[in-house]
């Protein structure tokens, strides 16, 4: 069991995990690595809307319907993408020695990639690893896996928790990557959680659907959504619990859990954002429905010209109401908006609140945290997008290094 | 007649114009003008889809339809936007000095302003300063008005052209601004073009749809349509020639040479785009129909890793790749893809071109104009929009500065 900064790692019993150093990676530092899922567990993914899908995202898509799922293999400092249909064979190419050495099926082998697109990825590199990877398996392996995933992350993103259901214990454990090339749709670049429930795949399903939808999928760095976006959830049911016949309050003790590792793991990609040095919050309130929201939301955290004001300190307040009216915000909705930076109200009844201090919303945009609250007055739902602000080192790291 | 690098500015018979300073702008120069359009003309007007709509932008959408439309007046240095009815108020304020010095009505003004979201407007700059522009106005003004608009721009927008139709001497002319919140979607933040030939009111809104939906609705600085954008077409018929009674070849000839002028304006402003090292032409070819097209350019265009590769002079194709994959471009079409960089073809049947050399490329991205070339292979129809980069001076800019 490992320790991070006074977080503990707890292992899920039915995973073991596994990391290496390819040389795949520009620098030399783990970057490929192997889990290992014991039969009978369920495993549920959602992969990137990005239409140019990259060959392993092709790859898990049709893979992750087999019942038997054994093995994921996950590389960083090569997306395997835009290099189709030799993408996929570098894929089987690799996968045929994992096959061979544990004989398992193709098809029970998921695979994800990450870094440089279109380049071949470096098959050999991959190969000659194996077997190092299946002799190092151990079930707590979970922090070194973390690192093995990054690119541009200046930090590995992972989580878990340990609580009880009744008599039983339950563990979920989670981990994701990503900092740059981030507007998920459908989850992000890479995440795995996994819990020692059992949970049926149907409701893991749905399930997954959900969670990506309120976590993953409601942040936003740069308005890019990846080629590799994937995010992976696992139950190995090596409890006797069985989510299905939990009582209806102690369904919702574990969902709560597992939907707070989800929204965590989320905001920590927000907070390894490129450059970034602002943690920004936008709640957008008193909606008719949460879609509406989120496209308000969104259209605000992807404005740069919102970005860059947040990154100066400077409440120029004129430009998110620019991008809430970019949105797809209905027009007689402007009337009834209210914007407030904190809990300084700035905009009401289509002008400015004459009690608006420019000096309170400078001294509040110093801190590191910020809430953006957009109240629309013509619902009773809710949505949060986190982002970041766009800095100089946003563009410094996108302009010097390539990923 | 005004000279400017070997471009001379050609007045329009029927068009007086004034400019002056109201210290309205932050810097002590023209910031307030007046135009004045001769009985008879036409005039049409596209404005920003921006739900946000400025004041003056509501105003001028209601009075553009008055068939006495007599004068412009244009601020720059407060966007009157985020002022609702207020800025209404103010604008009513302003106008009844103008109407009560000139006899005319207030629906047949209109008004225009562009700077900074979210202030009242200083009304009484304007009203004293009404005589004085009424005072100044003169044909050859155009130049300083060219200049009065301009915000964060660097330099002055303004195209003029004169031909001959037969023995008729036809004139076009015409002022555009805009640097940065430029995403036009119908026009973009403030352009005037005027012609002394006569054009019926309804020709003169077909055209002007159709003009700006071949230029300012194809650039894109950063993605943000700003709250005030506006586009306005003028037709004087001060000669005697009358575009309906044109032949055809007449009627194409006339055309042609005011797209030219669109297009120009429209480029200028990518040219002077905050922050730009380079101007980037993205031409989807060999698509379907124009909006596939425009959708999968400016998913390009608006991709920041992208721009900031482009800004690096890298030829990191595989940022292009993922952007197109994030338009709405359907899967199949990824399949017959080709991306090049000026001529230098790099992908293509879902894979590396394995003759591109990159050297080359790193070569060709050291200059200026960079056309990325997407070649969809479904269809006859060509689109083109056009971008800037990213850079450390965008930031600076709208960090440093308030707009």
């Amino acid at each position: 069991m490992l320790k991070r900064k006074n977080l503990k790692i707890y292992p899920i019993e039915g995973i073991r995990l596994s990391s290496v150093c390819s040389g795949m990676y520009p620098k030399r530092r783990y970057d490929l690595s192997l889990i290992e899922i014991c039969e009978g567990s369920n495993i549920s993914g959602v992969f990137t809307k990005n239409k140019a899908r990259a060959a392993p995202v092709l790859v898990s898509q049709k893979n992750i319907k087999s019942k038997n799922l054994k093995y994921l293999i996950i590389n960083a400092g090569n997306a395997n993408a835009g290099t189709g249909s030799d993408g996929v064979k570098d894929i089987k190419d690799y996968c045929k020695v994992l096959s061979g050495e544990t004989s398992c099926n193709f098809e029970d082998i998921l695979v994800f990639s990450t870094g440089l697109i279109g380049q071949r990825i470096k098959v050999e590199n991959i190969k000659k690893n194996i077997p190092k990877l299946i002799k190092k398996m151990k079930d707590d392996n979970w922090e070194s896996f973390s690192k093995s995933i990054l690119t541009t992350d200046t930090c590995a993103k992972i989580l878990s928790e340990r609580f009880k259901i009744g008599n039983e214990i339950v563990t979920i454990t989670g981990v994701a990557k990503g900092s740059g090339m981030i507007m998920p749709n459908m989850a992000t670049m890479l995440s795995f959680v996994a819990t020692n429930i059992k949970i049926n795949k149907k409701e893991l399903d749905k399930m997954i659907t959900k969670l990506t939808e309120k976590s993953f999928n409601m942040i936003t760095v740069d308005g890019d959504t990846s080629t590799n976006d994937s995010s992976i959830l696992i139950s190995t049911g090596k409890t006797k619990m069985s989510y299905e016949k939990l009582s209806i309050e102690n369904k919702k003790k574990f969902y709560s859990h597992l939907e707070s590792i989800y929204i965590k793991l989320a905001k920590k990609i927000i907070e390894d954002a490129e450059g970034a040095t602002k943690f920004i919050s936008i709640n957008v309130k008193k909606i008719k429905n949460k879609k509406y929201g989120k496209n308000i939301g969104m259209s605000v955290a992807n404005s740069p010209l919102v970005k860059t004001a947040l990154f100066a300190e400077d409440p120029n307040w004129g430009r998110i109401f620019s991008a809430i009216g970019n949105s797809d915000i209905e027009t007689r909705d402007i009337n009834n908006l209210e914007i407030y930076l904190g809990k300084y109200l700035i905009f009401k009844n289509n002008a400015l609140n004459k009690k608006y201090k420019e000096s309170s919303a400078i001294k509040y945009l110093k801190e590191k945290n910020i809430d953006i609250n957009i109240v629309l007055n013509n619902g009773n739902e809710e949505v949060t997008v986190w982002t970041s602000d766009l800095t100089h080192k946003y563009i410094k790291i996108n302009a010097e290094y390539r990923s």
